[in-house]
């Protein structure tokens, strides 16, 4: 192995999300894998799980999530548990010394208060929240060089805030009346089996899920009122939808005054301009952001369009969930702590069609 | 043949639509179909377009839609035409007092000038546009029995309309500020191949069309304004999804005061208890509306969910398009004005898993 | 209730063959559902699992499956339980004098032997086996009048063998080398979520399952072999595709001579002629039979394909899995049993497009 | 740009197999795309009409085949074109010294007779049937080293071919009577618009296509013959499902004397072990081999099952068609002639979920 590479772990390895990390990782040309835990696979090849992986990862078997074993062999962890579940593990690997992207919500919210209201519980570490970055590199990018704790976005925020940041960065909307309605694929829900996901009853479902509010909206109003140096309120409507990947962000808004279609383009491109992984798509085909076309890429296609006898606007954002919506940018706000170029491993272009 | 049956002509017989009124009209109880026409295909036997009908209609072959055979033959007439070809045929219809069911947007707005804006074509028969009944029995019930013209609505107002009836009835949302945001399946695109609906293109997808404004707002915004007694002004953003049939409205708008849920839902029972076709979907599964769960019926599945602390709500309506959003709506309009029982040839019940 | 109708109790009415009884029974002309039982919903309405049945079946709750109610209150029993657990019905139903359909396959093959070999249990009651007719009207039509015990065919079962009749009848292929390569929809698994049919595995999947020899095969063997007064072997290779509903049997087969495919055709003509439910596709649009046509319908397309210069034909035979595979044949035979036109509550047409 | 690139040119890049060779030659390290040509779109971006590819290919816009360009700027050519239009192309771009990759059929048969029977039209250029190399590289790696000529394969004859390679190479089945069973996605069909590939028609389908015998069923005996030492006779029987990407060929055949699996095994694991992009699938998940795991990659998952009591086999083989069985076997081929790494440029590891 190169001394320049990192050894790396990826603690909860059997799901989506950690297969897509594995995926991504395999021909990082920076990072070796060491170690991939999965309570319920041990001692198992890891395309035992990630089929698409057989023949890749040959000396590397699924192992127990021991600490030991990190403090011992590992540069950098990963970290793809469920919420809740990251809480246990952060501080310990922390604790080693050891710099820690953790793909949960747990540390994603600056105030603990938040917390209690969209996850239900009193969070334990209020003082890692404050060290902790959120990965979001379109935002955080000089907070992130040499983190230690990176809170790496969940998916509908991604796309929630990058649909809007243009927007709210230049204040062209009313702050107060947002509506992100979101489509999402299956892959959403993760790899655990359900009645909603069996494929009889997904396949062809157009389902809202958690319409009262989904607490994605925590992190997307944080964020975006940090940027607008105000509060700003973000309804979030989740639908499940027949896709297996992919998220579309539709981010209705009023526009607080006329604006020609032209006027608010510079917007989104002077936002963006020099963003590795987000292309904007403005009267070109097919028009408008699907996420269809960033499918197993990191990158996040943005656009919009406006009512004008209404001042009404709807800013789209299109990713796939399970890369610029979780593993993927993970590896990038990764890439940027270590001081490795921004787009390391993740030069994979999507397929069409696909 | 019964005396009691109508002999019923399908002009514009071999699109979806027109192929759904052959598949609802084959068991009516009350329709005899004499005449089935379609340019491209006169000659050919019925299932040579819809192989789901093979052994049906064994004595019927599409033909030329010839007035005079209409004239001769025919009671009533379905038009399954595309916009601006409607104009066409109805006058000829009507002036042999022949009673018209016209599935296009040629007759369903009232004020001609809205025909510049959304269709860009000057209405030549304003007089006409008065005397059509806007199909939709949710809300013109009595000016259909023995309507003479009879509008049916488009998929995507129906169920915008519906979505919303019950709260603009009771004028508890700001009329303002509505966004209707659609999700529909492939089928809506009609029956002629494109590339944006060629199937490696189009599975998968989640992709906004026409999101600068869509024209069935103008049937939306016609019908609520008149229901409110004033003007209700609607944005709607339809999104193709990979589904085939189906439409989901998610209709957003801000509650004008606190309301609670139960309050609400009074509204809507209200507003629908006596309606055959309408069911709504409250704190049972699947939890809200999902146009899966009514494909190939006249079902509209209506719900709603409320954020309190922004006084957020978004209205649910699912449907067939083809069916309550097309031939099923227009059957139900036929047999309000032919004196038939509301559901005759339509008691058919969806498919789960469908 | 008329007095013509049957009180009819479906046992096992929570899965996908139970929620199709209930669709196809709620308007059958001669049934009342009395009873549908389900220990996982008891209490429950029906819609709380099967969403499309939403406003029907208003007075009818999931319960218990106790035999008391059964002897009290049914005239017929459907049993749309798992294998194995159907035995531990039957006698006690058929005891109390009340015929019983049986969907399961615990009393489709003739020979006890064969439940070892495929199903991997002693048969209790071989002498049942014996009473059993199975529920192919397009073979035992006559056997079925009158008939106590139906044991109703397995899916990939019935396609197989209505694709290989007019072949098998004729004695126009080699009996020992016939291979039926089946492909079929999710559906086909149950209800029961499982990792293999997780939607976001099983959507867009060409999965061989049971590859080695699908049990079905005993049934076609056994149906085959009578028809041709000569063992008949056949090997069954399934295969999961990512369709919901419908199963493709291609029988490939070798014909012992040269035929031209108008002498096929009127072999499949003169077997099939009278079949209220099968129609031959032959030469006009789409080509072949394809299940998409036929879904939610009790139809069997059929049709074949020769390539001359090797002597191989190809039959063909799509269906509905829940309903010419499973619970319309149910009611087709229910429906021969008790004297009733054989079409009753089945005159459903298929969608398109599906 | 390095010296060590060779300048390709793509001439038929606008469709999707021409698309894959955009994708798979942006990141090919040494390979530098000059021209891409496509009648339709000169002077438009790539990414006007590869939505996938937007942000790559910066300098490029689609531009007319001209013979005196490409002899000016590129060192090789591949031709993406549809089948007899290749035929125009191919000598004159020889004639220049560059070097072809051809995705078409019109120089895969090296006899021109087959050309009649399977294509309908003489071959005009009898000698360069003669010169091709059949760009398989499991067959044929020795030949392609300095290949001036490369005929890549067809999509299910790399299937077909590669699923029945190690029992026709130790001869251990019926050689007169194989049926490879091929089920493939809608991308198969090309990127124009179709009726029968319109979405709504298409998804869900399970239609065969050609089952009186598919065209690459030539290829298919011409290149097992060649290993046979002996005619070689195979049925092919494609049909249409509803993924997108992927093909399955399900080879089904009689084994000549009983074999154990593990024997089978054997052959398989000798005839594939060190082929980069062969994976053997045997008793491990998800069992057999399955399109959906291999998706944008350019592997080959080959596996197979027996059934004992029949002698039956049926041995399979997975692959991405638009790679392994169009562009990403292309460059592979491309690679070998070159003198590269087989595997530049091919790199890419499949998604799941897919």
């Amino acid at each position: 192995m190169s001394k320049l590479k990192k050894r790396v772990c990826v603690i909860g390895a059997s799901g989506y999300t950690g297969g897509e990390l594995l995926r991504l990782l395999a021909y990082h040309p920076y990072v070796e894998v060491v170690m991939a835990t999965s309570r319920e696979y041990v001692g198992k090849p890891i395309h035992y799980v990630h089929f698409n992986l057989r023949g890749v990862y040959r000396n590397l078997k699924f192992s127990e999530a021991s600490i030991d074993v990190v403090a011992k062999n590992c540069d950098v962890a990963f970290l793809s548990l469920p919420h809740g579940v990251s809480l246990n593990y952060v501080p310990k690997v922390l604790e080693l010394g050891i710099p820690v992207v953790d793909l949960s919500a747990d540390f994603r919210l600056k105030n603990p208060e938040l917390y209690k209201i969209w996850y239900g519980y009193e969070h334990p570490y209020p003082d890692l929240l404050k060290k902790a970055v959120y990965g979001l590199p379109e935002l955080h990018r000089e907070e992130l060089r040499n983190a230690k704790l990176i809170a790496s976005p969940g998916c509908n925020a991604t796309a929630g805030i990058l649909s809007l940041l243009p927007l709210v960065k230049h204040k062209v909307i009313d702050l107060s009346k947002i509506v992100i309605d979101v489509k999402v694929g299956s892959s959403e829900a993760g790899s655990k089996p359900s009645i909603a996901d069996h494929h009889p009853e997904r396949e062809g479902t157009i389902r809202p899920y958690e319409p009262e509010g989904h607490r994605h909206a925590a992190e997307v109003e944080q964020e975006l009122s940090i940027v607008a140096g105000q509060g700003v309120s973000v309804s979030m409507v989740p639908h499940a939808v027949s896709s297996i990947r992919g998220a579309l962000a539709s981010s209705h808004a009023w526009l607080l005054q006329e604006l020609e279609d032209l006027e608010l383009l510079k917007l989104y491109v002077a936002t963006y301009r020099n963003e590795p992984f987000i292309r904007i798509v403005y009267k070109v085909p097919p028009g408008y952001p699907d996420p269809k076309y960033v499918i197993g890429s990191n990158y996040v296609d943005i656009g919009f369009a406006t009512e004008k006898r209404l001042r009404r606007i709807t800013s789209f954002a299109a990713i796939d969930n399970l890369v610029k919506g979780a593993a993927g940018q993970a590896v990038q706000a990764f890439n940027i702590a270590m001081g490795f170029e921004e787009t390391a491993g993740l030069q994979i272009l999507p397929l069409k069609p696909a």
